[in-house]
């Protein structure tokens, strides 16, 4: 498939690399040069004899080396020709930078109406104009122009990033990083006037290293052929996505940011719940939901467990769980015998489940044991207060071991400060979905029963 | 008042200070003796000589001074004598931090009303039992059992925090504290069987440290006194609330956490709207609300400018302004002249206000130095991604110094990783909200724009 080149290229040409400090096209440069990339990587710049030690060439023409790869940062006005190039050479994709196409207006559209006759009857896709392009944390292709002191790098994960907007995925990307959690492939798109998301779907569905893919999408480039691919896509993996220019005041934003009609979001809900795919509400919910989706395997009931050893968060995880339809599960008999032998007489051994403030992790431990063997239980939340005296830091491997030895999905609640953000990265590292309140605990939930019910509904078609 | 001697003891006694490390007493009295507290501290432990370092005393009763604050953490067994003894030596405050009480069922409610009988003709005031008493930013005064490595504590600030639950409000301090959110005076107040929460907002709209109360209830004391007195707070400061046990499924965890009777949510909700008491959603709304409530006045109008260099975060901003009944407020023409002379000419000036991808800290002091002069704006939402290259640090102070110069509200919405949690840490110490996504920056506008409502129609009748 082609686009192959444009996550694990084995050669690849910088267009714009640059002698400047600050300059895009020279931090890119730096980028397959010093941070893991294995390919290998030409600089081109016809006012530059060298780039960072390396020669630089004055067109992709020059280079003799087959470019799988090429990342165009230059100019607008020398942009087409560099690409027209790059068609000539025969390189598999070209990921443009430069903005300066249909998202400005007339002068730009003509830009774009140009690249469109560059790229007819030719086999070079182009990601962009208008993105920031990709961060593979497998083949080391990093074309983020920022360095990583501004924008932290996540390490390897099983989830795939698909962004419309480069800034808001760069955004995404370094909150991500900060709380540890792992991504597979990052992809911005901006004006998608070849590669469209669709295609970027249907790569990565067959992607082994990914197992839940995010998507920002302010205009989806075809509905019809969203239709007919996105559903084949939710068959292999979840993908949730967040609509952006939802109503009339943010539509004329979205046409001057990546040239995109936003269109009726009736129509994009409609298709969204004809293919299965499941919608955040907003950016935090994406990759709320997103680490859930990429954790754990559907969910098949709506029963839930809640586990605390903090009295007032069970009370609201009880609210969360109910407003969103799912239901505390019942204990069966035998369940709350096992518990009674475990919890202080004043304690009560209904869900949820409040192990008292005394809890140690030992407590803990013995609770999931016991819940572990309960059948009628779909899906756990686990809410350690790390802030409590007598829960040790070794409740996080309790429940990571717990998460690994049950089919059911986990998620946990906790909050706090530096030291509780420290368990919280650790069960984030070990692919436990780790929130900050149990409101979110069971949104995440909710997203994974939906899921579980496409998944069913779609088997039985 | 009486409640004084909560906040601001010149004296204390620790009913339980122990010699042994780990024991709640102890942590308690070393917090009156290292952290800060100004007045008197006094150890009551029978089984003790001294307790660290200083005499222990068999009985409150045996103190040669005034006491004006007892905090009780003894085995419940023995609370009701140590109460009693407070009860005769005329002290004006007892934290019970000691659980066991009705929240435990039969026994407990037996020692509840024993306690009820203790009190019965006393001036003596009883925080608890079941709570973990009170964090003072002023005072000093510290009854948290928990070190401040599990447990930050907030730097001196506006918040007044008021919770049933101690464990949910141990959290909410922890997160609080790191992100440099500053609170007056944190109370739990547990099974309220004496001290009520509606005499506890009634001394904090007194207090001229505090601007804004967060409160978390699992059941009102008397819904009637809450209806008188809640109205008389929210004239003088915004409070916002989070009711937990809304469905019936969470109800009878809260009886066995608090004691409380949850009642019936409708209910609730009708007092609140009566008393202009504004609700949280979930945990984080409650501070991610109160935050915005304490920094800001009231917003007075529904229109919002939006400013950012991210477009995506633009839009989703619009999103989210819609989606609340707010709007996107229109930029007059002599504003957009302005605007167009600072802002390149492939950009736009309409609202929302994308500065590009290339703005500095510069063109967003110009952009915000011209929207200051338009009347048109009720409130503004601030995104400052500081992923990209060209922004630099000192926007942050930009923004700090444009929120002093204007009455109306002003937020912020940015997120990333360390670096610009950092920058996000500055502005919550200048009292400027900073939220991780567009979507909290728009709800907490709607929050003072509901507050704002209230006081017009309060201020009219």
């Amino acid at each position: 498939m082609t686009l192959d080149a444009l996550f694990q290229p084995e050669s690849v040409a910088v267009i714009g690399a640059s002698t400047h400090a600050g300059k895009i096209g020279r931090a890119i440069m730096r980028n397959f040069i010093e941070d893991g990339f294995h390919g290998r990587a030409y600089a081109v710049n016809p006012n530059a004899e060298e780039v960072m030690g390396r020669k630089s060439y004055d067109s992709v023409l020059d280079i003799d080396d087959d470019i799988d790869l090429a990342v165009v940062s230059i100019p607008p006005k020398f942009s087409n020709g560099a690409i027209q190039d790059c068609v000539e050479k025969d390189v598999d994709c070209v990921i443009v930078i430069t903005s300066g196409y249909k998202e400005i207006g007339e002068d730009g559209k003509k830009r774009s109406e140009e690249l469109a006759e560059i790229l007819d009857g030719s086999d070079t896709r182009i990601l962009g104009p208008n993105c920031i392009g990709i961060f593979d944390t497998h083949s080391g292709v990093d074309t983020l122009f920022v360095p990583t002191y501004k924008l932290e790098r996540p390490e390897q994960g099983n989830i795939a990033i698909v962004t419309q907007s480069g800034a808001l995925g760069a955004t995404v990307l370094d909150m991500l990083a900060e709380m540890e959690v792992g991504i597979s492939r990052f992809v911005s798109y901006g004006n998608q006037e070849d590669i469209t998301e669709v295609e970027l779907l249907d790569w990565l569905k067959e992607d082994d290293k990914t197992d839940a893919i995010a998507i920002y999408t302010e205009g989806l480039s075809d509905g019809r052929e969203f239709l007919k691919k996105a559903r084949e896509v939710t068959e292999e993996m979840p993908v949730i996505a967040l609509k952006a220019g939802k109503f009339e005041s943010g539509k004329s934003a979205v046409v001057s940011h990546t040239g995109s009609l936003a269109g009726s979001y009736e129509i994009y809900q409609g298709a969204f719940k004809q293919t299965g795919v499941l919608e955040a509400e907003s950016l935090e919910e994406l990759f709320d939901h997103s680490r859930a989706l990429a954790y754990n395997e559907p969910m098949e009931g709506e029963k839930v467990a809640v586990i605390t050893n903090g009295g007032g968060l069970g009370v609201l995880s009880a609210d969360a769980l109910e407003k969103r339809g799912l239901e505390l599960a019942e204990f069966s008999k035998s369940t709350k015998k096992k518990l009674r032998e475990i919890i202080p007489s004043y304690g009560n051994v209904e869900n949820p489940l409040d192990l008292l403030g005394d809890a140690n992790s030992r407590r803990y431990k013995e609770a999931l044991d016991i819940l572990k063997d309960e059948d009628n239980i779909d899906g756990f939340i686990i809410i350690p207060l790390l802030q409590l005296l007598p829960l040790e830091s070794d409740v996080i491997d309790t429940i990571i071991n717990f998460k690994e030895s049950t089919d059911r999905p986990v998620v946990v609640s906790t909050a706090g400060g530096e030291y509780t953000k420290i368990h919280m990265k650790n069960l984030e590292e070990k692919e436990v979905a780790a929130y900050h309140e149990p409101e979110k605990a069971a949104s995440s939930l909710e997203s994974l029963y939906n899921y579980g019910k496409w998944k069913e509904r779609s088997g039985k078609n």
